[in-house]
């Protein structure tokens, strides 16, 4: 970024994480969009422990990705934006190595500081 | 609710508080979607704390809307429903008693169980 540039508001930040996503660019979305402090909050229930740190969000997401067989199908939402925070609703349909297909169903929130993401959360 | 009813969906409960808060009934949401033992969680630097069990979080409730001089407008956004999950934003301008005129902008995130939210959480 030059310094003649201005921040992406959060708009801009949901709109750009929702195109990519709808391609499967998962790794570019926190490549890109993601602050070098961000934070990444699981549920509990998680079976992938939640992150610190755009390394260790980015081998979370690796993780992930590495535990899918096959993906079936899914879906990612328009987002909603209140100031700093935005979310979307994500599903999944896919064949996870072990555990079999199943279809996961999720509202992720997104907080935005000076046009990056410095902490994402997932419910499910 | 008779025997003979369905649990309300993730979508139908969604629905029905976007409705009731576009008509600006705050407390009817709470008083027709909110489990006995909902919880109700504020960002660490709320004025108003987080509450548990639906009494209180009606109480919290009114000493927001009792903190509230004048409401100017506002604006609540369609759900995004992802699983038990959904998601809006709100928008309020309202002058404050004693901190005047602001806007707020926040993303909420409902829990449906049995067709009852069973906590909401606010990201502002």
């Amino acid at each position: 970024m030059t310094t003649t540039q201005k921040a992406m508001t959060t708009q801009d930040v949901a709109n750009r994480l929702v195109e990519l996503m709808r391609m499967g660019q998962v790794q570019q979305v926190q490549e890109e969009l993601y602050a070098d402090d961000v934070t990444s909050t699981e549920p509990a229930h998680s079976p992938i422990p939640s992150a610190t740190g755009k390394n260790a969000v980015m081998q979370k997401g690796a993780a992930f990705a590495a535990m899918i067989e096959t993906r079936h199908g899914g879906s990612f939402s328009d987002a909603v934006v209140g100031g700093r925070y935005f979310s979307c609703a994500m599903t999944l349909d896919a064949t996870f190595k072990e555990k079999g297909r199943m279809n996961l169903e999720e509202i992720c929130v997104f907080e935005v500081k000076e046009g990056k993401i410095v902490s994402d959360q997932f419910f499910f």
